[in-house]
């Protein structure tokens, strides 16, 4: 019946990440302490550090014995302790978190004061899982208004690292994604804007449901694990870099709600898309963006309404953060360029380049408007001349000499050719079964057959897709290759091909196109 | 870049349990499989049985090193494998209940068949603490309907042991909960109900936001973790018992739900509720109940609006399980009885029982008009005649000779006295500030001070409230008096005290009203 306040106990550190910060008690001491499973415990060190954790309970005395503390990954790095420290164990009170996660759910507004406390704690790691995911959860349903969403996102960037770049107008680029292909364009564009004369510092997240993001792309030719300082000084001296947030600490919270619940739940709120694109931008000191909205079927964004109402969100969250954003509201009813998967995105990017733009046309023209906005926007081009020089950088090779000085700058080899580019081996292509046209080809099919086929931790896997709307095909025309790098997983992504329809042939005559229906 | 679709791993049992199913590979391997943190991967035996589970990465090759496998005490008891064993492991396929999930965070109605399998999966520990969240936050918005909420409480018993007592009349009785005090009419209406000869095997979970469940309290007397074969022998031999649900495997989901969701996240959707509750029951073979939903301000149900809704619903899914549901709306306002905490319940209720009812009418009122009701249901008294026999039964002692036969039976002290039981032996008495009336005694303040003094993990401590609504107290005259094992923990409660005035005293005058606002 007795219980005390406090128990000194001897570190064991359990070194793996849980996603959540947690330690292990045996029986006797949690009993001692009066904690249970799932208790959260503060935990002190003898030079007065802490950190608040989840308690679990180790079976009988083994494991974990009596006196002894298992610490996880998460707790330990937060304490700085060793293997055998002395560390403080107290019942902790309950967090304010807790309270502004509830209230949320409940629906109400949360003020500036709960949000960044809220996120402070998130990134110590004493938000659970449970109530991480009631937050996201709750925002799906709730959303949050704009005062919440600017809150969000200063609190979110500020917790990490904020770049610094003094003055100087920094521009970037994003996508909000959902189309597969879309990963290769800023491989056009950061060259094309740093060649112009202006600094770009395109920092990105790895791919979550897509078959490739953009730095999953650009570590194909480069490291991708640049410091924030590497990221000032390469941007600096030559005007761009391709790059990941993760390795610069910029908005850590962002990466903590989408690997821990966004991904997992696979659900995406509004309020932190705004708050994820946004934080990133702003912790990046980026002055001047441009937000490609790709719009239409089985895109992230399926009706220009939507697409107008995250332009004009996006350009009043911008304001309110000295952000000045243009928002290009861009056709992503299919898939941009032809290959789809990191090695083969890379692939078509870099060849792109070589041959000063000759390629694709949906690729070249996207990366050029775009570009062509940042030129404007950084006061390189005048309003309305902006594609032009973006389109001359590109054919006279300057964006191609950028991009080697940026592979180079990053730790890549900046003579790598597209064909030293390792693809998967495994291959199979798709036929049409039948004369007619294309008259869809399904985002979301050939984003979920890349990924069957290994994208984007098989850097090698993926889609070439050889037809798109409104091509005409005769039978036995390739539709798509699908690309390997194993071969049972090859043979998955064609099982789904045979299910999904990815690329749809339609003839002249009914009764053909009704027979289609079903032997497609 | 080559990915393998399957390697065989050497198990290291980690004997902690987590929450979720979750194992820790090395860096090496989890990339050789091509899976990273948070993927799902199927653990399968030599001996052909298999888990899904999430992935942790070990910190370099250490703590889990090359060609080894981490298990947590979810999977391996799932596997039933040793240290050392060989296990196979490849990346899972998507799990249906992801998909069914998500449907409800969106506001679907589910199937039959996608809760069936949602709560085998939730049993089995692969849905994961992430989404189980994000299910019990979206049922919080969404609701669920009458269909769901019956397939809910099928699956969530099924899944388990059900009771099988034959063609026996079970009957129960069962609290809706949120009033402090009401864990030991159980400890009444049971031995009651039982002596007239009717069978009640009141199995309950342990205090979840309370200061004392059924079980914690009946804990003080007797061992509470009765195995259901022990619930069947002892019910057909004495009529009933007092126990665990968790012991018995009883609707094994709930616990699940509560402790990981509902407890941690301190929401209760009201279609778990119903589902809780009658999961429950179901399984342990009730035919005939009657639901106590006490009602009044600070109350779990505060309204009789809502009391109505809710008896309605519990009864119309009573009739779906094939169990007759009376309910009863009770007065709820202000605690039951006088004592409040795990040993201060046990201990009053002890008494209650020797003296043949002798003792705080609103306990004794309460438990003789639900023990009524159930003499009534189980056609052992005439309708209107329930609650005499109840109260004759209490009177004569034959429910006190009952309990004792109970406590026996569950392997406790039947000679025990209520000066046997031991509370907390630091205590602090709650004076009146002036003179004037009791208008209300807080369930909350009590709750929260009770908890804060220690209860229910620290069974002597509690509190004791003297004065109920409408009493007339002299200055100095105890409110209070607050009980805990711990110095440090009473300070806590008495701090708490000064702050949340749970016993409201109000005088006459207006003015002595006000300082008294401002002094108490």
């Amino acid at each position: 019946m007795w219980v005390v306040e406090l128990i000194q106990l001897k570190v064991v550190l359990l070194k793996t990440e849980l996603g959540e910060s947690r330690v292990v008690m045996s029986p006797s001491d949690a009993q001692e302490l009066g904690a249970a499973f799932e208790s959260r415990v503060k935990i002190s060190s003898l030079d007065g550090k802490g950190a608040i954790a989840l308690l679990s309970i180790s079976e009988s005395e083994e494991f974990i014995r009596k006196g002894e503390i298992g610490l996880f990954q998460e707790v330990a790095e937060l304490l700085g302790v060793k293997e055998g420290s002395i560390v403080q164990v107290e019942l902790a009170k309950p967090s304010r978190s807790s309270a502004t996660i509830k209230k949320k759910i409940f629906g109400a507004k949360l003020s500036k004061d709960e949000i960044y406390s809220l996120v402070r704690d998130i990134y110590e790691g004493v938000v659970s899982k449970v109530e991480l995911a009631a937050f996201v959860t709750a925002l799906q349903f709730h959303g949050a208004d704009m005062d919440e969403i600017e809150y969000l996102t200063r609190a979110m960037a500020e917790v990490g690292t904020m770049l610094d770049f003094g003055d100087a107008l920094i521009v970037d680029k994003h996508g909000i994604g959902g189309v597969p292909g879309a990963s290769k364009d800023a491989l056009l564009i950061v060259p094309i804007v740093a060649a112009a004369g202006l600094m770009i510092p395109k920092t990105s997240t790895r791919a979550i449901l897509s078959p490739s993001g953009t730095v999953d792309t650009m570590e194909v030719l480069a490291p991708i694990d640049l410091s924030s300082d590497e990221i000032i000084e390469i941007t600096r001296r030559i005007g761009g870099v391709i790059t990941w947030t993760r390795s610069a600490n910029l908005s850590p919270v962002d990466a903590i709600l989408i690997e821990r619940v966004e991904h997992p739940l696979s659900i995406d709120p509004e309020s932190l898309i705004y708050a994820s694109i946004m934080s990133k931008k702003y912790a990046a000191g980026v002055k001047r963006m441009v937000l490609d909205i790709p719009t239409g079927p089985e895109s992230k964004v399926e009706t220009m309404k939507d697409a107008r109402r995250i332009a004009r969100n996006m350009i009043t969250l911008g304001d309110r953060l000295g952000i000045r954003v243009e928002a290009a509201i861009s056709y992503g009813g299919q898939p941009i360029g032809e290959f789809i998967g990191p090695a083969l995105e890379a692939r078509e990017a870099l060849t792109t380049l070589i041959t000063g733009g000759k390629g694709v046309g949906s690729l070249v023209e996207k990366a050029v408007a775009l570009a062509g906005i940042l030129l404007e926007l950084g006061g390189i081009a005048p309003i309305g001349e902006g594609s032009n020089l973006a389109r001359d950088i590109l054919t006279s090779k300057k964006a191609y000499d950028k991009m080697r000085q940026i592979i180079e700058a990053q730790g890549g080899n900046p003579d790598i050719k597209p064909e030293d580019i390792e693809v998967g081996s495994y291959r199979e292509v798709v036929r049409a079964p039948m004369k007619g046209y294309v008259t869809a080809v399904s985002n979301r099919a050939i984003t979920r057959i890349a990924r069957a086929a290994g994208a984007p931790k098989d850097k090698g896997a993926g889609v070439r897709v050889f037809g798109k709307r409104g091509d005409r095909v005769e039978p036995g025309d390739p539709l798509l290759e699908i690309y390997s790098s194993s071969e049972s997983r090859l043979q998955a992504a064609l099982e789904l091909t045979r299910g999904l329809e990815p690329v749809k042939v339609e003839g002249m005559i009914l009764e053909i196109h009704r027979e289609h229906l079903i032997r497609f």
